[in-house]
């Protein structure tokens, strides 16, 4: 039995036939076609899906649902994308669009950090618990939460903002035009953004080595790889950056006394160099007298398709 | 039939027994005996029981449970209260105690701040909601949460440290040792503390005036009343505070998309003064576009009492 779960962000869009084991049988990767209609995005979608199942021998109709993980916000009915930029989509009414491609097959729509979250419940960082959070830190900051053993799409059915939990209330500008959201400290972006600063004003750097001093070619790896070799301009931006990020998961922790928080996201790829000071400061910030557990996402790029292909059992629980 | 509810704070030892209706048939309050041993203050607390009875004309044996609201922190088994600084408690097993006085009788242990909350579900703010945070700015901040039409006790049992949750990374120190907390700046606490400021450094202002000049009898309420009859050093001191505060429910709802936001405790009886721009400010800073309530507690000084009596409830849903 196979469940199709599709991720569509705003570089690719992705699908995937996933198995009753959670593995992926099938998948097609392409790049998100920007700028076309919904319609003609929804047709090369179902187009896709129909490919999957040739390959797997199957009838499309033997795919038993179709989950759509989105990046942006989703209606509380869970049925249109209201508002993704980086797919240049509003009030796009996909579950319907889909299904008349596919009439006979249920289709199901979630926020992307959502279905990571739901992935890591079922195949992932969170198998066994009842409550945890994800946070993804990329160009954004994405949230998912599990609250109950099931994904908690809010408690009026928005979903979450956890990027822009304001943790530094009076600091930087977010791109949401707000203050000291979590997304304005925590992400990928506030690193680059940091390294090219740092490549203007200290060219002995090894950011500025690694980047061949061209600010372009500043990424958060960069900044990440320098301060674990010891570059004492890196490894104050990465320091101010943990010390940023664990007071945002202490907020988290403060409010719901989850089991566990799992980083995603390309920054999670710091590894240890991250998780360890982060645990560290976590442990010192939070008024609980217990240690929440801190660790890695487990499933990263597949982490959407496999959340979007396990909607349809999270409905049923 | 009724309930005995308890709210035991470090002022005040209150006690009701509460009726179906949810109102308070008979209650007793009593300066709380600081410094006593828990047991003897269990030994006080059951006598207030045995006299409720009497004062009803029934027999102990017929109050249905006994539920005890009480300050500070309790564990994840719920019958130990861990850390109650103001009561002078640490890890005392108040539910194994008020069972050796009432061994027949179903004995509940709960935080305040969730107790009132569960009282706002079921006879006041809450009513008829399924997700909804109450905030008590008083002199610390406590937050009760219902999810799912339940009392929220924390994902791992340890309830929540709403008032700790980090809303201005790098700020000012809190009670708890860490800088920024939600404690740190939308307590009365805080405004009290500006207030006394506004004393040595602005002598004309209102707020000297009706203290008398003197620091001790500054109050929340005088710096309040002082911004509400237009005194600019108080409406600075108050705006700051507003925006503060808006901050932290702004995070609160960008984590949980409640249906309502409540606020309860001193700071809170500035009505609408503290609403309306609250709410307006709200609304700019969060990334949800639909407007999330924010209202006034409704349940005062009783919440305690009734949240507490109707914990039995709570663990039958």
């Amino acid at each position: 039995m196979y469940q199709v779960g599709f991720d569509v962000g705003g570089t690719n869009l992705k699908v995937g036939a996933v198995d009753d084991n959670m593995q992926i049988a099938a998948s097609r990767y392409a790049a998100f076609p920007k700028g076309e209609t919904y319609e003609t995005i929804a047709a090369l979608m179902a187009e896709q899906v129909k490919e999957l199942a040739k390959e797997l021998s199957i009838p499309v109709t033997d795919f038993k649902s179709i989950g759509i993980a989105t990046a942006g916000s989703i209606d509380a009915g869970r049925t249109v994308i209201i508002h993704a930029h980086n797919l240049g989509f509003h009030n796009v009414p996909m579950v319907d669009e889909m299904h008349r491609h596919f009439p006979e097959i249920p289709v199901y729509l979630a926020n992307d950090a959502d279905a990571a979250a739901l992935a890591e419940l079922h195949a992932g960082a969170f198998r066994g618990r009842k409550t945890a959070v994800l946070l993804t830190l990329g160009t954004g900051v994405g949230g998912g939460i599990i609250l109950g053993g099931k994904m908690f799409m809010g408690g009026m059915g928005h979903g979450n903002e956890l990027g822009h939990m304001i943790v530094q209330h009076g600091g930087p500008i977010c791109t949401c035009g707000n203050r000291g959201c979590i997304e304005s400290l925590c992400t990928a972006t506030w690193l680059i953004q940091q390294g090219r600063k740092a490549i203007v004003e200290h060219p002995i750097s090894l950011i500025h080595e690694k980047a061949e001093g061209d600010m372009d070619k500043v990424t958060a790896k960069i900044v990440i790889d320098s301060a674990k070799e010891g570059d004492a301009i890196a490894l104050d931006i990465f320091n101010t950056y943990v010390d940023s990020l664990s007071s945002a998961i202490t907020s988290v922790i403060a409010l719901l006394d989850p089991e566990v928080v799992a980083l995603g996201g390309g920054v999670s790829l710091a590894g240890e160099f991250l998780f360890e000071p982060v645990r560290e400061l976590v442990k010192k910030k939070s008024f609980f007298k217990i240690y929440h557990e801190v660790v890695p996402a487990q499933l990263g790029n597949t982490a959407g398709i496999i959340g979007a292909a396990l909607l349809a059992k999270n409905e049923e629980l």
